[in-house]
């Protein structure tokens, strides 16, 4: 965390904007939650390490339980751009849209662990006006999912039997997602791709396939 | 839940033996936790609906937070022997088996909605000592759904392939199985066995084949 410190203490000045304050509040508040969990981390220590003065942490996020409201949001927020930034890098063909996106999301899960961590394990842990949060960004998840489905169902011509039914595929899949995510975490020696492609394969192929031998193969350079 | 307090009160007697009367606590207790949620829930409407005494109640189940955390014990154990008994009906055949699995789930889920109220959304609302006595019931039904997959995957003699992510695939089809069961919370105009036909065709079929216009039919009668 030092230096981290070290690192935002160098641009302190009374006359940075408004964002960027606000940016290195929330920066430092998801690495102290993520490290400490909800209830021993501090206003103290994430004013020292985001070098903000701590009335101006109170007066720019308000309290603590604020701010680690405004942590999920934004951590979320991070997390649903990656995803959409990753389809859109596909081509057209389902399969590939599909493993951009999973790729994406386990890509951010692997590169930030700390929102990861604070997002599920630490929101989940809390319970109460946070699993709230938790649920509304999880419920933005599964209709960002379920745009992209329906996307690539229009796209291949795809009849009502898949249409009909992806609201109730995204749940599933962001469901699968998130736990595959959290198995994760205790897995570290797994790469994001590894990871990712173990979903693909249930997801594309079914177990159908996977108990026929059959797998699906990312493509070249992911 | 008037009811089930004049049902309950008909066999009142000293000499119920202690099992009995810890049955109709932890019934009574899923029944008001899941209607009023946690913090509303009190010790007296329990003891009322169970027809036994508070300070009986206390003696045999503890406080507020010992009782709720029986209740999700008691609720999660009552679920996954539904499960086993579902797969131990089926045939060998892995669709079979992973088809009477994911009935059993739903029909548990559809059957007991009071139960799944306490089990996922209360004690996620919750947090703290639920979330993780939550957590570990998880980490049992991983164990078991990875059991029953390796199972299958050895009477179809399964290559390295499905076998060696049996864990990881198991996390995810557990996370895919506790979204959609949330969404079907909301969405109770759908049958258990058109619910738990929708995660079996994304499970087993994928969506490549889905997005083939193949689906997969359930077996007659179930």
């Amino acid at each position: 965390m030092r230096s981290t410190h070290e690192r935002a203490g160098r641009v302190r000045s009374k006359r940075l904007p408004r964002e960027v304050r606000e940016r290195q509040i929330l920066d430092a508040a998801v690495e102290v939650f993520s490290q400490r969990g909800y209830h021993a981390a501090s206003m103290d220590e994430i004013s020292e390490v985001a070098d903000i003065s701590k009335p101006m942490v109170y007066a720019y996020l308000g309290s603590k339980e604020d701010l680690f409201a405004a942590c999920i949001r934004r951590e979320a927020t991070k997390l649903m751009e990656a995803i959409a930034d990753g389809v859109a890098e596909a081509g057209n063909s389902p399969d590939e849209q599909l493993w951009r996106g999973l790729r994406a999301f386990f890509g951010f899960v692997g590169e930030f662990r700390d929102s990861w961590r604070v997002l599920h394990r630490q929101a989940s842990a809390q319970g109460g006006p946070f699993a709230q949060e938790l649920g509304d960004m999880r419920k933005r998840a599964i209709s960002l999912v379920a745009a992209l489905l329906i996307n690539t169902a229009q796209d291949e011509g795809v009849g009502a039997a898949a249409t009909g039914q992806t609201d109730a595929l995204a749940a599933a899949l962001v469901g699968a997602s998130e736990s595959l995510a959290d198995w994760w975490l205790d897995h570290p020696e797994e790469s994001a791709g590894a990871v990712a492609a173990r979903l693909m394969n249930l997801v594309w192929m079914g177990f159908g396939n996977l108990v026929d031998g059959h797998t699906w193969q990312p493509p070249k350079g992911s």
